[in-house]
């Protein structure tokens, strides 16, 4: 394929090295460690007798992260080096500028005061990033992602700031905020760079039997560590224990919502791998906004019920009409696990707090999920636009959903099924 | 096939709704938060000034359950989506389920306090569920094995309190009260179920090279936060180091004799990975009782040494005379991995207490293995004739050990070799 | 293939369970629990009032050595078992033996007192092994393994010794004495280990599909946790919180990095696997030595950067040379990603001890590089020699990179294709 298809040749590693040159600069101007000698200019950090206290918390979402993100995205059959390799890239990189973009707002002597809290909260601005991914995975270049990675922290970042600190909202889970901007900032860029040609579909937008089971590693470590999410950076104490009580409950009643509707509206009565590897998360999504509210363990289970209903319709009915009515093609169905969970959340949020389970304000809750769907729908579509010129590159219709187009690929787990690159012994590491 | 065959149709997604719903009811009336407010109703919970202390090793316990567990059983070739994914919908109804049913002994004004103490306790019982999971493993449907998860549970948190609170029994590590009822309910399970098919084994009961890899995915992770288990619920302090200390040195030295034992009973003298997922964490339940004890490292070792030849001996020797003499058909080997290694543990901790190395009554520990494996004898066969109940379904032989049947499988890695259901493109979510 | 071959048959199971029984010997004459009662004989060891504190630290370390080390191997297409499988067995006996050479510089009242503190260490301590295990990988046995695995933590708790406690050497992320050490003592053996038989390359000497996707696991686990691995023995409170964010940004830097130079070096500017599995984690490595120095959240990421830039220059030009040039054939290209990181590591923390980012001498931190190399390079060639001798069997070249030769290995993932054993029903464990 000509290099002006993947833009890798040079464009790739001249952009991630500018991008890390001026990182690091930026660094070396703002950035510190966190001494213990703050005077109170970030109320949000919550300064213990022990600096690594949160360091287990922030460790599970880490994993979250890293390998969560990482293998959900490797169930499709041919791309799997790229969906942990450039979530890794973009997670990396996005955890850098995240921290740059999160500190600014909350600097103390000129200087951004790192602490494992903001460790988590940088984590978190790149979770945004993670699921937009999920929503243009396998119809974008390297770059291009790396692009959309600098602008949507950015304007995660005003958004953030703007829900938190100025509106005073609770999302402790992050439901409005990561969940929700997440999804319709992807759908929104996956609407620009809409592709007619994979309107019937590609061969390679699928799974085989392995790919789903490696898919389930990320499933499975997000559904353990969810609770850590939702209570990462809750108040300590007994309001942190309830974040966590509250996110377990609504995972596990998720799961058997999740398993029933799947079963109910499949082929036979059988389970669909899509349906678990995404709906049983819905709960902890949803959640995600009430974690640290009095909702009573049996309310945050009823969110999680319906959250696992809601997303399994989705993708069963709901998916198929946004690609082929709307021209939105989400390729992991971000918008079953995180769209409208999140809006579940962020509604579930206004309830409570209409109900008195959380000081607040209900009206500052709904401008909360207003304004992260208005950042997320235009900054999505701005970013799209910008996305879409062709200096960037973009991998043509027919290498969507391949990682040989940016990876060399070694040989089929057995023979070379002809399809895939001939192995080229460039593993063959010992000798010339 | 015809319907009745796996009762996916309609009777799984009934009973997945209607036991969630009627949780959920019971948790809004029963169930509450901690809020540190206890009047000591529950001796055991460990109240201290951070009610998320424990929540590290809460979860590692909840990757042991979810991911230990659950890849531990892909190791067969076709029934990787069933051993993970089932495994997934049974600890996550389980814990809902495990919570109330040990939460009902030990009320707070007649409501059950959630705790992260609590959510240990409620993972742990899911664990016997799993370990029976594993001795009907392919060729039980999901109907049957939400029923086996309640009646399971149920009868687990009485011997639990009977071993605890009425004996006052040393268990910490739950050697007998998890492994050896886990073992012997399921034993007593598959007997009931005993299927004349399968005499001479069945052309998917076995492994491929990448199964027995993500298997080992689970055995790692187990192996690694056994200490966890074994000291979570620990009184706090240089006991739980003490259980923490006894377990790893157990595990360590476990291995080298199942590596050991492995070569010197197989052909040719090769390991042999069954031994290998399996028997090298047999260490870890045989310390189980005696982890919180003073047996000294040495004392932990050498039941390591011990419980890794037995358990290997048991997967080559002891496994095919069960199934062909006693009709015990123990498809993950569970009798060798957790019956003998937890009685073993049951009889070192009557050994251990009667040595002076912990406070307690010999008889009592004795009492105490002998309960849990009456109750798991009697209650397993019960179970099992409740199971074997026609209204529920049950696979027939030729469908055993294949997820096919109760899963929409996508093509297998390369080439679909024609046994597999053909794929379907239900994974193609982006198109109608 | 003959008994010689392998030395399975009788050899490994005896020397394995004769080094148990030997070690449980010394276990029980030595080493005990620590019970806080200790008087300062062990300076190093940090007695909080909660004696499982660094107990999620330890966890992450575990993993790193258990699910890190033995996955990342995992890369071989058929090579799988050994990888994981060895890794478990090499780091269980490991940690026993390092747990002795350790503490034997530490003993109180003639006892080695065990605590997390020196669980971590003892981990550490395999790492050497395992990193070592890299170098020879698929060309030993079993039985040299475990001779390799007693010589070499025997000699690094010597140099370790001297390092700490001789030299008072800053090293508190180890790239000295465990990467550098431990890649140079594998490249010895390496050398010692020549096989001009392999000059030409080997065709199971590199990776499939899904080969490396499990190696990936490996990758993620260790990128991580690597922030635990370089702070888990430093200093408690904010000096520990610099040794996590040194860490976690220069880690970071790394990625991108190792992703530009990738680009940039191979084919058509795509991206290389091995380059993606291994020089991501170099920041890790080459930060060790300074991760708690306050160097400065953007000198940690310099370093990070240029850790990235020679590790991936390395594996695509250095490691070709080595092998072709100097008879080194190191499988995993350890020299890359432990060995000249290592160095860098050790001399950025000269330079930062000079600049006075911690108190010590730079003359000292000169001599503890030059030590490391010095007694891994002497120590690996010794050990190499005694690996070499007949007795303890080495596999042939043709059997090179094959489980087969130390495995029962289960067909291939499809059909099988002729070149692994048939499948033998070991597997079948249900009948006889």
């Amino acid at each position: 394929m000509p290099a002006y298809a993947t833009n890798m040749r040079l464009k790739f590693p001249i952009l991630a090295l500018i991008l890390e040159i001026i990182t690091i600069i930026l660094y070396a101007v703002f950035v510190t460690y966190d001494d213990g000698k703050g005077h109170g200019h970030d109320a949000n950090s919550n300064h213990t007798s022990n600096p690594v206290e949160l360091y287990p918390m922030f460790q599970d979402v880490h994993v979250m992260i890293f390998i969560g993100f990482g293998f959900l995205m490797t169930f499709l059959k041919k791309y799997g080096f790229s969906s942990v390799g450039i979530n890794l890239l973009l997670a990396a990189f996005g955890l850098q500028w995240g921290l740059l973009m999160q500190g600014v707002w909350h600097m103390d002597h000129g200087k951004i005061k790192v602490d494992v809290f903001k460790m988590i909260n940088a984590d978190f601005s790149t979770a945004t990033v993670l699921i937009s991914f999920g929503a243009v995975l396998g119809k974008t270049s390297p770059v291009q992602l790396l692009i959309m990675t600098i602008l949507e922290i950015t304007i995660f970042s005003i958004n953030e700031h703007l829900v938190a600190n100025i509106l005073s909202a609770n999302d402790v889970g992050a439901s409005m905020i990561i969940h929700a901007f997440g999804a319709y900032f992807g759908l929104a860029v996956a609407r620009v760079l809409y592709r007619p040609g994979l309107r019937n579909g590609h061969e390679n937008d699928g799974s085989v039997y392995h790919s789903d089971l490696f898919a389930m590693i990320g499933t499975v470590f997000l559904w353990m560590f969810w609770p850590s999410f939702n209570s990462a950076i809750a108040e300590p104490g007994f309001v942190q224990l309830t974040a966590v009580i509250n996110t377990y409950l609504s995972l596990a009643a998720c799961v058997l919502s999740a398993y029933a509707i799947s079963s109910l509206v499949e082929h036979k009565g059988k389970l669909d791998m899509v349906h678990i590897q995404n709906a049983t998360l819905a709960g902890g999504v949803a959640v995600g906004t009430c974690a640290d509210m009095n909702i009573q363990p049996f309310g945050a289970m009823l969110i999680g019920v319906v959250a696992g209903i809601i997303s399994t319709l989705g993708f069963k009915y709901l998916s198929p009409v946004l690609a082929s009515k709307l021209g939105i093609q989400d390729t992991c169905g971000v918008h079953n696990l995180h769209g409208m969970p999140g809006i579940l959340g962020g509604l579930a949020g206004i309830v409570a707090v209409a109900l008195g389970k959380k000081d607040g304000s209900a009206a500052m809750q709904a401008a909360a999920l207003a304004s992260s769907l208005g950042f997320a729908l235009i900054g999505g579509a701005i970013t799209g636009l910008i996305m879409k010129l062709p200096v960037w590159g973009q991998p043509p219709d027919q290498n969507c959903f391949d990682d040989s187009i940016y990876w060399e690929v070694p040989e089929a787990d057995e023979e070379s099924d002809g399809s895939l690159a001939p192995a080229d012994h460039s593993k063959n590491k010992t000798e010339a």
